[in-house]
């Protein structure tokens, strides 16, 4: 538990939050700035941050989480597809340090569109060059 | 395996990629259309799609490897922070129908700002209308 952080404050019932789904490990709550209307947070209840530093266990119990959720979005809002968005860092966008999964139902012109543009390396030894430097990076 | 699927193809190197990462069970590859330099794709060797169809031991392998990636990227690219993303179905933007995750390295000021615009709900009902379809169609 962090003791400024919202989303443990959320955990603990100390600030309200509606929420979905709820087991041991994990909560959903309705995220109340949605980009599309239905949009779910799903986070452990207990204090992690960023995914890169969260155990294993946690992230492997969120996930299926994620998909509990996913699955009842589909079938309860009739959604035509499932964004799934994790952010980390500020660099990012992150707002809350507390590690949570966007879980978003998607429809046919619903207007959530990322700026998803992709770019080009300036060559094939450019993207081989990043590679190298993930693979080298590997733990 | 799909004989159609084009991530299927790269599992079985019938279409070069370059693979930063590697286990029995998941591959790691550059994208080769990068939305920040150092964007890496993370699938299952297996085919499955989307992630509500996906078995939970894919998964589970999957965000482990996901972490293992965004690690790299920090230390490898020196990235400030690092986005997921993992879109499920046309109205998602989905391209390939094969799982897939994508973690991208994020830099300040690196120009990927998607339109995360927050919208409101026009009143708690309709978002408690909302969580409860949510929550009925639980499984």
């Amino acid at each position: 538990m962090s003791h400024d952080c919202i989303f443990c404050k959320i955990v603990k019932g100390e600030i309200p939050a509606t929420r979905v789904y709820e087991d041991s490990q994990a909560l959903a709550f309705m995220d109340i700035g949605p980009v599309v209307k239905g949009h779910v947070l799903v986070i452990p209840k207990s204090h992690h941050n960023p995914l890169m530093e969260t155990p294993v266990e946690v992230l492997q119990n969120l996930i299926v989480v994620v998909r509990t959720i996913a699955r009842a979005q589909m079938k309860g809002l009739q959604a035509k597809g499932i964004s799934v968005a994790q952010a980390n860092g500020k660099a990012a966008n992150q707002v809350v340090p507390h590690i949570h999964f966007h879980v978003i139902p998607r429809f046919t012109d619903d207007g959530f569109h990322g700026t998803w543009i992709a770019q080009s390396y300036d060559s094939m030894e450019e993207m081989n060059s990043y590679a190298g430097r993930i693979r080298q990076a590997l733990v």
